[in-house]
């Protein structure tokens, strides 16, 4: 048997496992996220890690496949990052410098493409290879998985899909400079603008507190029949339907897999994101499924373990 | 030296070409489309067309790596057509059939997909492997290419980018049912309708007739400095734009090739499109090239022969 690594780097913790090449957890932990001095110790810290692991599981680095790592911002196809928003890094040759400090090969991808490739390993869209995930959390990501591979791009800006623009007319501007992106409308911060803007307008009853309102709160209402916060629902589905009208038409899937904080929401989800997409959608794209992630936090560890199993 | 055939087959007529397996054409004809009753002799006159002039050339079947062809609809994975506006088929195993017909085995793909193969091959994308061909002729069509391979997509409509949609508040509606369609914009027939919808109103001097109008004439007047005509060539490249900014946040290319009809207008078109381009591109797809298609009505046949290479 043979092992490998699987890493998900986010803002706060470092989430790492250790993989049998055949799919078992032997172990998962965390690690804290040392960003300060442009995150200069987030790599080491991760080597230091993962040789620690090795060693107390008894096995060599002959027995380790390699380590795949998932990061919060675009990566080139040579493990670059060239920035990010949330761990300090400013240019970064991620995958020199991991494989130097551990003597291991390892593999970078983008955390939101790795944590589709986890959903299509183990997950919401086990048995595809044409799959695109949606990953609502605080912003919109995303990956789109055509033949079983991740779309990286030339920039590593493949599979952004919550920079679709959905909304020409939209004032407001994004975190990315733009106006009216996915993002916009269907992120739990999203969500709760949606919501805030119907609230300052609203008449009718409603459960919802306008000067504290969170996505949770908002389907929370939905399952308990909040006329209100069905509309709010509504918007936020119509707006993610026309993001996925465009992406299965360059795409076209065979599953959308829907992840993310705001999926926690479970399957009342799924209708109002479906209805208008049926209605949207491109003759030929109609039937696509939509599944919920089912793996939670650990996508992007599975994913990162599989992104390097098929390096 | 092993040699492939390239078939392009169109509502009025079938390109074909002999190809070498290194590139060179032996020799390019057509032959014409006959779509009378539901198409049943398009098939039968391809594979006489292909067995005559392998005789013809001293070749054997044997020497033939095999057959590529480009139709005018979507097709799956498994060279199944299941219905075409211009050719009278309805379901059609076309891979199946032309095999049997011809002892020689054959790869179907959609006629804008093998074209952006074949300007991959060797026209404007020539080099790159991460190219989106988009061709506006009578409607808009296009090939995503990530790594070299065209994405059809698990229905077989993959990069149908002639339905992305660019305008959401659109009243009239797109051949496919749908509103606000790039095709409604930047096909040759979309251009004309902006023109027409332009010149209904316009009080500016100009030398477009409104009721006689054609996308050629449109950039002919762009290109003698006609202010009218300049201002609907710019509403052509913003809509035209809108669905790149789409297509890059989800593909992420190195280039862009425009090809069909309406880019034999030749370079003048390209700030027209790459000027808002740039404006509205996600911060990673900023820098994404424009280039023009060069290989013309000879993008089919070439593409539709790397097809069988490639399979």
């Amino acid at each position: 048997m043979k092992y490998c690594y699987g890493v998900d780097v986010g803002g706060t913790t470092v989430k790492m496992g250790l993989f049998e090449e055949t799919g078992g957890i032997l172990e998962k932990w965390e690690i804290v996220t040392r960003t300060e001095e442009e995150g200069k110790a987030i790599l080491p810290d991760i080597a230091a890690s993962v040789l620690e692991k090795t060693k107390k599981h008894g096995l060599d680095k002959s027995d380790i496949i390699g380590i795949g790592v998932g990061v919060p911002a675009p990566v080139t196809a040579d493990g670059i990052v060239n920035g990010t928003a949330n761990l300090g890094w400013t240019y970064k040759e991620v995958k020199r410098e991991l494989e130097e400090l551990t003597g291991i090969k390892s593999e970078i991808g983008n955390d939101a493409n790795v944590a589709a490739l986890g959903e299509m390993w183990k997950g919401g869209g086990a048995g595809e290879k044409n799959m695109v995930m949606i990953t609502l959390g605080t912003g919109v990501g995303g990956g789109v998985i055509i033949n079983g591979k991740v779309i990286t791009g030339e920039h590593g800006a493949g599979g952004e899909v919550g920079h679709i623009c959905v909304n020409y007319d939209e004032p407001d501007t994004c975190g990315c400079g733009n106006h009216g992106c996915l993002e916009q409308y269907a992120s739990a911060t999203g969500v709760v603008r949606l919501a805030k803007k119907r609230l300052a307008q609203e008449t009718k009853e409603t459960v919802l507190n306008k000067d504290s309102v969170s996505a949770k709160d908002v389907f929370d209402a939905v399952k308990a029949g909040d006329a209100v916060a069905i509309e709010v629902a509504e918007e936020f589905g119509r707006y993610l339907a026309s993001g996925l009208v465009n992406l299965a038409v360059i795409a076209d899937p065979a599953v959308f897999v829907i992840g993310g904080g705001v999926s926690r929401a479970g399957e009342v989800l799924i209708p109002f994101i479906q209805k208008p997409y049926k209605e949207k959608a491109f003759f030929a794209n109609k039937e696509i499924e939509f599944r919920l992630a089912t793996l939670g936090n650990d996508a992007g560890i599975c994913g990162a373990a599989k992104m390097v199993l098929d390096a």
